[in-house]
């Protein structure tokens, strides 16, 4: 397969990613994952630094499942709409896996009309191909701010 | 034709589409459209709910050419600039006709430098050839945030 | 070459450029240019008046080079984080020199973790293969803002 067409692949899944978490059908989210993959939400400074810790972790799909159910019980009121912009992958890799980085950025607006950016950062990923449909492996969320109290609010 | 060339003329057609506002080139926005086209601004909520109202709503390219002609009486003054951002589309379906999905975020900067969120959330588009251009039949721009009072300043 | 094909090499030409900056390794910078080139950061209405000067103008690669050592110089604190994100680009010519229109938002997060909006515009480029690698001939930033103070931080 072309680059070209790698780079069409890996963007055409972050569209499908992003409109899942912004149309609130999170229940779908964990399949965007294998069932043994890394899911990891950190700062720029602490992936710099190697922490490995993040202020969210889930080392596998079965996780990821469960924090869609803790943030159902949580969100009892209406949330926030949130608006992903995610910008053309560049690629690292293209092997059997493919390795790429992907810039984005989540707009928020809340209930009353008003509007602000939510976070920024780059996706680090490794996807594999599974049952013909793509898949991470491993999907780093590294955020430009350290600021983290409201990034427990939806997936990133 | 491929999924691939078609996500690439669809996003094509979505970069002409907001370069003709961003330049102020509004006169050349309604031959983005069919002649019998329908062209709408909503709220998600209202979306949802099924609501057929829009804030903007025309039933043809006549109606969008009456909306430019307005807005340009309206707009004496200098107008704000405008920026859209827009997503990669994803594909609903691409028979004889195109159906897709396209997130956006438009930025507004103020004639003193001041910049805002203007307004995000995503087209709904059906899209066909004519004349060996492809032309909306259908753009239902679906904002995340319900506060319009801004909105009826540029089309989206 | 097909449209598609040159386009396709276009946004990943953007794609590494705005990632070079985003990750602070200004050093690679001067390298997406050819050695007689010409870049410029400049106002919609100065661009739009003919004004030749910009409040940033460069017009060899070794003037690049300098402006980095500059801002290494003055940025002895730890500097803020910026994210492009950049749109797909429309293709003006693709004759042996490629030209090109992409729209940007640039988003500056500080060190306490606050975020603005930074900049938006447009990129208006004429692009050259050289040793197999895609070049800038020249670059100009056309931004909507008019206030530049805060623009000589990092290249845009």
């Amino acid at each position: 397969m072309s680059d070209a067409d790698t780079l069409f692949r890996l963007s055409s899944l972050n569209t499908a990613y992003a409109s899942c978490i912004d149309a609130d059908r999170l229940e779908e989210w964990p399949g965007f994952f294998v069932e043994r993959c890394l899911y990891k939400i950190t700062s720029a400074d602490n992936h710099k630094r190697g922490y490995a810790a993040g202020i969210v972790y889930a080392d596998s799909r079965a996780m990821l499942e469960d924090r869609v159910s803790a943030l159902r019980n949580a969100n009892i009121y209406e949330r926030h709409s949130y608006r992903h912009i995610v910008g053309m992958p560049s690629l690292i890799s293209s092997a059997d896996e493919i390795a790429g980085e992907t810039p984005f950025v989540v707009i928020r607006t809340m209930r009353d009309g008003r509007m602000d950016l939510f976070a920024t950062g780059v996706y680090l990923d490794r996807v594999r191909e599974e049952d013909g449909k793509l898949r991470f492996i491993e999907r780093l969320v590294i955020c430009d701010s350290q600021r983290f109290d409201t990034l427990l609010a939806i997936p990133l």
